[in-house]
């Protein structure tokens, strides 16, 4: 194995491509991963803006291959992919149980730890999953996603007698559509695009459009369009005492009418980060399947265009591989 | 019975005194109650700034005694308190079960509905509740608010092992710490006047400072400042994953970043109006005893001097009577 690698470099806003940054080796504990295919995602765009000031390399949603874990061999050459969220175990959020709110905690490709847009990257051992055979790596780099689409579920209890509308037809959007419908709840996806509808044509899953959207009737309203606009509608579509899920990670103010939050008992949850398991239980058995989500693949030395693809309004996922 | 009463009177913003206001008959179902005394809440203040574009008789916490029911004789005589969102039984929130969101509500001295600021009112029978012997006015006058109170545990189930904090230690704050602390939680109030901690000494509430607030601490936050700030301090207080419930009706914008709610997992609860039954059982066992709230009463002549006392900062709970 060489000394160095190909990534992809974020710094004061700009990416690059660099064909020779150092390979660390792994810590005890922690794997040494070849990354086989990795995603770009919303948050990787918002970061390129300045949302959150990362220097080093991005990504976060990726399968790879353990080439070194050192004291755990039975993980060479295991297809793994990995939670996101590195965590202390030490600090009050972890000891109440809640790692991925660790107070300490590095983020893949996001906060104090490089990310999957190389040849190679680093996590703990106890980050990552295997890999059902049967599930191939375009469909594996979505597990990350979906498991935030999973969150949702962690966070409320869906009943089948519910009207949920998610708005954001996008990568996100679709996976959260796709898992929700699988509750039994009357699902409907506000889209902005006539290719969204067909992307969207699975059983169980309705579409409408801005103007056909019903004021103040949905149990349960996702916002997943990550922009300002989306709040608003999904403000408006709520019933009172219903449930607006926030899952947009987006520089930007949240702004809404104090009162009427209160005299209509509205309750806003945020949701981020979810369960793994479940997200590969769902993509081995196909109950989730985001196949019609993949867009184009680029190599890791045509990252800058793969960003720009990625960053246009409709694209679906645009996936990264050596 | 005469055919006229004093009441007040809310118009343009300018609160008056009436002497000979027509009293009106009872419509079938409906009951015609003399009022014994009523209180003056934070709602009433902000509707004198303009909060809501009532005009007519404001008032809505009341003990009274009904002296006409037509067809409903046993109700003559009764002490009775009332509930305060007059429901249709037609429209789709009624018929969800949620009449105090009934699209068509009109609410006592607030919306389409003369108050209890008055020497009569009517209400329908099936909102109101018989105060129990031994509650006296001055206590049962703070079932309205207490039931406010007790809203929010209809909405959250307070773990007994959870630290809450209160936001705001005025009327309502009072009467929310005071139901709280019940559940066995580690309970503390934020107050910015001495007179709030004596007000607060009973067993199991804490006081603290805003210089002593630790920040991403509590798994529930209270906000019942009616004030803009409060929100502030609630954000900062509540833990990841915790839940801030909103409890103030104040003319404003809440405002937030919005990806920190997304980050942190964080939930907003708006919470208004609350069960009857359990405020008036609470009062009777005295478990929640708000006598140490009453600060003044008032003639309605003397109206205004009684809305302008109330709207003092740390002033307690103004009564009026006939």
């Amino acid at each position: 194995m060489t000394s160095s690698m190909q990534a992809l470099w974020l710094e004061d806003k700009i990416l690059s491509y660099r064909p020779e940054v150092p390979i660390n080796p792994p810590n005890p504990g922690e794997a040494l991963i070849r990354m086989r295919i990795a995603g770009i995602c919303a948050t990787d765009l918002e970061m390129v803006k300045g949302y959150y000031p990362f220097t080093g390399i991005p990504g976060h949603e990726f399968v790879g291959e353990v080439v070194q874990a050192p004291g755990y061999p039975t993980w060479i050459g295991q297809r793994v992919v990995g939670e996101i969220n590195i965590a202390c175990h030490q600090c009050e959020n972890c000891r109440a149980g809640m790692p991925t709110h660790c107070q300490q905690r590095r983020v893949l490709g996001i906060k104090d730890q490089h990310g999957a847009f190389a040849e190679y990257l680093l996590l703990p051992i106890e980050n990552l999953h295997p890999v059902p055979a049967s599930v191939p790596d375009e469909i594996a780099v979505f597990t990350e996603p979906l498991a935030a689409a999973l969150e949702i579920q962690e966070q409320v209890h869906i009943h089948p007698g519910e009207q949920v509308l998610v708005i954001g037809a996008g990568r996100l959007g679709q996976l959260i559509a796709q898992s929700l419908v699988l509750t039994g709840c009357d699902l409907w996806v506000l889209v902005r695009h006539e290719a969204q509808r067909q992307q969207l044509n699975r059983p169980g899953i309705h579409c409408l459009s801005e103007d056909e959207l019903k004021r103040q009737r949905w149990d349960l309203v996702v916002e997943a369009t990550g922009s300002s606009s989306g709040f608003q509608l999904a403000r408006q579509a709520v019933r009172p005492r219903g449930t607006i899920i926030l899952k947009s990670t987006y520089k930007g103010e949240l702004q809404t009418s104090f009162s009427s939050l209160v005299v209509e008992e509205i309750q806003l949850i945020g949701s981020r980060c979810g369960p793994f398991p479940p997200a590969l239980r769902l993509l081995e058995s196909g109950h989730v399947d985001p196949s019609i989500l993949i867009a184009e693949k680029y190599s890791l030395a045509e990252g800058k265009v793969a960003f720009e693809q990625a960053a246009r309004p409709g694209m679906l996922k645009v996936l990264l591989a050596p």
